[in-house]
């Protein structure tokens, strides 16, 4: 890549690690961090994710021929529109939000300064938050969605597919809405069922969880703020992966209350080969 | 503890970790498994699981003051009452299984023989099945629950708590029923969603499932055939946890379809918090 200086615009576990691997790998010079807090930044330089930091989204964007705004999906368009006035001309806007339909909708045209928005999306994270939570490697072997409309400029698209690529992620094009359709199923809706779950319990029980529960629930321990906004964003097709979810729950609901064992069986089977089918995938196809 | 012999009826992940232990720690001169396959047999003789594997259960218990029951929850009950008639006066029983109400109401009283029953369910396993599974410290720290009730001879109840002790587990003694409206939320619950989770997700979305996905579902992994047996053994409890999860759903479904932002947020605030306290507590409270 042919890129001087790379901004990114929220310096948390997934703009960090994007820092860190874009050093490690030198896929550019210089990487500018614009964070809310002054202490999050001297970290992430200490880390040495970013080489410079500033609390100034205008200066932090006045240089970068790329940025990548890493912030929650609910700020993304608003700051993106906000730093497209102080950019290079021409420069090329991303960003990692786990939602794509409206932000790439309120992006993808009449930004000023002809910047250019591409939207991103790496499946990478965990439910932790900060820069000290960064790795590298994050990316490595992860698949990273990058969304293509029929506005979508070609140049900044492939540059933007090139930036993934080059920090380890395997690229998946897919159109905004495919997007958010799938990742209600893969992302959100897990979500929702681990929150429902952990909510569910009643506190006596507290002492009787065993391994299966932690692993079920482990992502009801997300951030509230990040995940109301993923959640708002994503209303309508969260709400129909939700649709289908509570109508296999009345299939078991169904199967239970007759003590329909060959019917229990089936489900069971059901989803036993399903997870394992996914536990056996050797690889996740690569867009080219 | 001052016992001979122990047999294990059903050598997988649980006999053979508890044979292991048993092994580790001297609790017993003696361990005979007793087994549907011969070479599952020879395979936990040599992994130190137990001293003696047999095929038939009358000869594996002819010996054993002590005899632990590790097959799934819809055979115990039978087994039980079949090696009643072959073992030593006054033996214990005692069984792992998942569920408790429907085994001890059928083992607590008449069995042949002075035999004396006490139910018993640790906390410990995982989606993968076999003797080759098996580990020594699979019980340390764990929580095994202990059942009681009017019933329960208190000599038998001694043992049978001294023997998950022996082998590193922390007990807790409750009734059957409150062990298995305890369960149906803690363990059986989360089964269920993350079957249903893994059934509902559309084939092709396959590729873009990440880390949050893989971890809620895969306990979904689970033995069908062990798994349709514990929800028909618990069918009650399951239906009213179930219901109570369905009603959590619903108030997700409520907030989402108004994207009412603050409703959201105080749901993922409850789940935030809930998942971090269960995360957090330092040890679980041992009965005495």
């Amino acid at each position: 890549m042919l890129i001087d200086t790379i901004a990114i615009v929220g310096v948390g576990l997934i703009g960090g690690s994007i820092g860190l691997a874009l050093k490690r790998r030198r896929v550019t010079r210089r990487v500018v961090g614009v964070g809310r807090r002054a202490a999050s930044l001297r970290a992430a330089r200490r880390l040495g994710a970013i080489d410079h930091g500033t609390l100034d989204l205008g200066r932090g964007v006045a240089d970068a021929e790329l940025t990548i705004f890493c912030t929650p999906v609910d700020l993304i368009a608003d700051q993106a529109r906000a730093a497209a006035a102080s950019c290079p001309s021409g420069a090329i806007f991303t960003d990692s939000g786990s939602t794509k339909a409206r932000i790439v909708a309120r992006l993808e045209t009449g930004l000023p300064n002809d910047v250019n928005f591409v939207g991103s999306h790496p499946l990478a994270g965990s439910e932790k938050r900060g820069v000290a939570e960064a790795r590298p490697d994050l990316f490595d072997g992860r698949v990273c969605v990058v969304t293509v409309t029929p506005q979508t400029p070609l140049q900044a698209l492939a540059v933007v597919k090139s930036l993934w690529r080059s920090i380890g992620a395997r690229v998946l094009t897919m159109s905004p809405e495919a997007h958010d359709a799938a990742l209600a199923f893969t992302s959100h809706l897990p979500h929702l069922a681990a929150a429902a779950l952990s909510i569910a319990l009643p506190e006596k029980y507290n002492e009787l969880i065993a391994t299966g529960f932690r692993d079920t629930t482990r992502i009801a321990a997300s951030d509230p703020d990040l995940w109301t906004a993923i959640f708002v964003e994503n209303a309508g097709p969260l709400l129909r992966s939700l649709t289908s979810f509570e109508q296999t729950l009345r299939e078991f609901r169904t199967a239970l209350k007759s003590r329909d064992t060959q019917r229990l069986r089936q489900l069971w089977k059901q989803s036993h080969a399903k997870r394992q089918e996914l536990a056996q995938r050797e690889g996740i196809h690569e867009d080219d």
